[in-house]
């Protein structure tokens, strides 16, 4: 019997989202837990499988699954080891492995920006696409590159780090989570954006709307809101910041030549303020051959599906 | 019966050297005409084929040929065709398709630096690697990337154009052939090391050996030779030149996560006077988890050899 559904789990430092997804991408059934309820990742893969099951059971059976894709921050492809996250409560676990045994069928992990690709892939705005570049801007920058149909893992399953790409090597350029200095997330995602405009408002003395705001909250949507309002300030942020992006998509397309980029995330809710800027500084970094060929498109799933919706696309493969 | 050699054709803008190649890569014979002598392709692909018969004929037919691989300048290896090769007689031609006809068996094409990752995986310092990238360092920067032991050619087959990321966005970046300004191959190329060499004697009035020599005519052997000499100044432009490459090696490798990176070229005479600093900048700028980690390696093939060997090489795929 051709297995129609599949699982497809999403592990967040929050919460950790479950859903039952058939070939076409229809979201069945979903059910959560809060991640960081289970500092043993026993009981925390047990009480997922009983909450799998509540919702298992009414459609039919385990038998019906084909696998478990599961996107995990850090997860590795190769080994099935979630390593080193430093938001979810299990530092080093054999994590895809004690998945496959508790359900009884195979799970694949990987990280959540591939898992995203993936889901762009089979029922997005990559379907039918071979060579692409997802990139999810939320607080971090995540990349999933995808080469003749197959995503990028390298040599050591951690390939796609596009994020950590340095767009500036001077010594006052920012710091980065990882301990960098100049990474592209610190400029080009939403953290970014407020980082930006924190900088600007407290440097400068440009009349801006941002400027009655709460420096330490202050969003990407709050600089979005602006900008809608013809703040002057709030649109060079997101000029300033599509640019570096885009000057970044040029190199990466010199690297893999992909049909289209990709975008997903908090920053994408920004349309065309950051699209434009982004758009431009990469086809004025392109070789001549590139220029205006490459295709720089939003994600077209529903955000409240996309992260499971990747994940289960590893259980197809 | 097995097919036991291959041909392997060099197309440079001087000389294109066509050899006879077995499986373990050596060159039993080999022949060459001069490009530039050619202006009619079809004049070019008929002469090449006489003078192949002539170095073929002694060892047996055509027939113990499994294919022929050519590595040309703007090759493109999905439509076969030569596309807009500046320093070659044919701007766009069906080349593969010319010599598969005249020579009765396959001819693929790739651009050299391709040609030459294959080589390096095929008999190189690269046998065996699934994941590496291949830097040649000479007039440019080339590059090769290879995958999952596959070429990277991406959606439109050009794929690999690391030379042209751009490793300074500022107005006075320096300019490059193909347009853009602050190529990596206008820092970090022979060609890079002799544009830094000259920057130096001009605008300082530091004491060099470089001082003595024609400015217009300083290649990167004369600042190597200096290096050795313990001139400063040539010391500190490799150190210039090195830290643009290891910061740039720091970006693909966040990409693509290779075992190694193999550099071949003119540039790579300079032994540890230019992997040194590029070693150092690659792993400061490299993410925690790929610190020192990731092989950086001279190419081990006889540089005379090496061009026909890469190009051979895709004739076994």
């Amino acid at each position: 019997m051709e297995k129609p559904y599949v699982l497809g789990l999403d592990i967040g430092g929050t919460n950790s989202v479950l859903g039952i997804v058939d070939a076409r991408g229809q979201v069945l059934g979903r059910t959560s837990i809060k991640t960081q309820d289970y500092r043993d990742i026993n009981v925390y893969v047990k009480t997922l499988y009983e909450e799998a099951m509540k919702i298992i059971t009414p459609i039919g059976s385990l038998e019906m699954f084909r696998g478990i894709g599961a996107g995990v921050p850090n997860g590795n492809y190769y080994t099935g080891r979630i390593e080193g996250a430093m938001n979810l409560p299990w530092q080093n676990a054999p994590f895809a492995e004690m998945m496959s045994k508790q359900f009884g069928i195979h799970c694949t992990i990987t990280n959540d920006a591939n898992a995203a690709a993936m889901g762009e892939m089979t029922y997005g705005a990559a379907k039918g696409m071979k060579n692409f570049i997802m990139i999810t801007l939320g607080t971090g920058v995540g990349s999933g590159i995808v080469i003749d149909g197959k995503i990028v893992y390298g040599h050591d399953g951690f390939a796609g780090e596009l994020g950590h790409t340095c767009v500036n090597h001077n010594q006052d350029a920012r710091l980065c989570n990882c301990g960098k200095r100049g990474c592209l997330e610190t400029y080009a995602s939403a953290t970014g954006v407020s980082r930006s405009a924190k900088e600007i408002v407290t440097t400068t003395n440009e009349p801006t709307l941002l400027r009655g705001l709460d420096l330490d909250k202050i969003t990407s949507k709050d600089v979005f809101d602006a900008a809608e309002k013809g703040d002057e300030v709030a649109k060079r942020i997101f000029d300033y910041t599509g640019t570096i992006l885009g000057q970044s998509f040029a190199d990466f397309v010199h690297f893999s030549a992909p049909e289209a980029i990709i975008l997903f995330g908090g920053l994408t809710k920004s349309g065309h303020w950051i699209m434009d800027p982004v758009v431009k500084a990469m086809n004025e970094n392109l070789l001549p051959l590139w220029r205006n060929k490459v295709k720089v498109i939003f994600s077209d799933l529903k955000e409240s599906d996309a992260a499971v919706l990747g994940a289960s696309a590893l259980a197809w493969e």
